[in-house]
């Protein structure tokens, strides 16, 4: 059972949970327009109404939990009181999972968990001191679910996103907001760049829930690339593959007084314990995500 | 606006809200069969349907929210289930709550949210390191909290319950149990009894929720006398004042081996901060108890 399986991560899970051979659910509050997968069945419910996740949990009876839905309008998903109903929503469907018999649950996680200092961010070491309101509410439903599970016949992990791109991710964000320009002829803008970040196309991120999900380990895991790299090294990098040069303005944007410098992550326990590499180089990525604006702007 | 209004505390919550001239509105989820006090409304609402709970603060629009309902059966409340479903009934209230208007929410937390050490549990120095599904739940519903209002314009505080007994407390818990039998002319069965805690009475309790609604305090603030005793001590109290001696049996139970020796309170905010300091000294909490079992075994 996969929520928020018409998201940005979500959408991209359901290919590799069939290649695993799982037995695919998605729920959504709004099913997709065009055909999806085969052996993937769409199930329409408001995972606000612990009502409806009752029935959908008889229903389905899954075993596993793929859990993705949350709010994430940008801008507005760091201090929203939709967090509040999400945080509801997670831990009511976790309790309403495990009593049908569910097995497995991977919860989708976010490093603004962590305090944000400096160096790589560690699933053992960093301490969780989140500073906004999104970050409070994730890392709370990961201290319940991971105590629930220590209770209750229920296995757990929670993966911690990092930064991420690729298709679908709304216009106004980094990576949308410098290929749309560049791909019309246009000048982008950007910070100053200097900005040090992890990021993952979100095909790779959703492989990576996938194989976090069919595996045994437990707690949290970083999803990210281990390779950082400067905002200004990124952009440039997209327009080197656009074959331009030269035309992004830094310091053309204020930069976000509250993020911090470097925001990395440890990925020992993705590699090692999950078994789990990028799939992508950032050059492929960075392709595939301009063919895939290339197409919307036609 | 007052939650779990029949409950243990929240039964005892209403004088001292009348006192202070609030408008009470108690929630329940059934109502009392008795009359209760004048310029009090009684709501019928089931917290787990956020649909109810919308509704239940466009009605009453209250300014100030004192949410003490939880799930609270001895022996199972620990390790249940029902903590998420509180935890989404928690949270999902204070979004509704704030939406309608609400300007101060006073919530119940517990002493086993700290880390159980052995010095008395300071709001500001001692760990949050709760053991239990419990304790995490409480803990997790606190975090939010705090952040949202840090974004939100929400006033808020939380009273950790440490000890206490009173009136209408189920039979199997310390107190009644020591009172029973010792009222029937039986023996009473203790465990070794030199576990040390602190011990309020439940009017007092409430009467310090009460005050904490009506303050401007914020966060966490410790709900106990700051007087600790043994268990032995306290129940030979109570043999004593029903003019018994020696009839009870300690080590006739076993301790819990998860509980710790020493659960003490630091009491500075309650007292400097709130200003409230327990109306009842011991014995007399003890023999107003007393007095409400004799009434029950008539």
């Amino acid at each position: 059972m996969v929520t928020g399986a018409t998201g940005f991560i979500g959408r991209q899970c359901v290919l590799p949970l069939l290649d695993r051979g799982f037995e695919v659910h998605c729920v959504t509050s709004s099913p997709p327009k065009v055909a999806t997968a085969r052996g993937v069945t769409w199930h329409v419910a408001d995972l606000m109404s612990p009502t409806a996740v009752g029935a959908l949990c008889r229903e389905i009876e899954p075993s596993h939990l793929l859990h993705l839905a949350w709010y994430t309008e940008p801008g507005q998903f760091w201090s929203s009181s939709e967090n509040l109903r999400w945080v509801a929503a997670s831990v009511g469907l976790f309790a309403e999972f495990q009593k049908c018999g569910g097995q497995r649950v991977v919860g989708a996680g976010t490093c603004a968990e962590y305090e944000w200092g400096g160096v790589a961010c560690d699933e053992n070491e960093t301490p969780l001191r989140p500073a906004t309101l999104y970050g409070v509410s994730k890392n709370a439903v990961r201290e319940i679910l991971e105590a629930y599970s220590s209770v209750a016949t229920l296995s757990q992990a929670w993966g911690r996103v990092f930064f991420l791109f690729g298709p679908h991710e709304p216009a106004v964000r980094l990576v949308p907001a410098v290929i749309g320009p560049l791909l019309r002829g246009e000048r982008a803008k950007c910070s100053h760049g200097r900005q040090v970040r992890d990021f993952l196309h979100s095909t790779d991120v959703a492989d990576a829930f996938v194989g976090l999900l069919d595996s045994s380990v437990t707690g949290a895991v970083n999803i990210a690339s281990g390779a950082p790299l400067s905002i200004r090294e990124l952009v440039e990098r997209i327009e080197r593959r656009l074959g331009r040069s030269g035309d992004i303005d830094f310091d053309a944007l204020p930069a976000s007084s509250s993020e911090p410098a470097i925001l990395t992550a440890a990925t020992s326990r993705l590699n090692e314990e999950v078994g789990w590499r990028p799939r992508l180089a950032l050059d492929d990525a960075i392709d595939q995500t301009i063919g895939w604006w290339r197409d919307q702007e036609r």
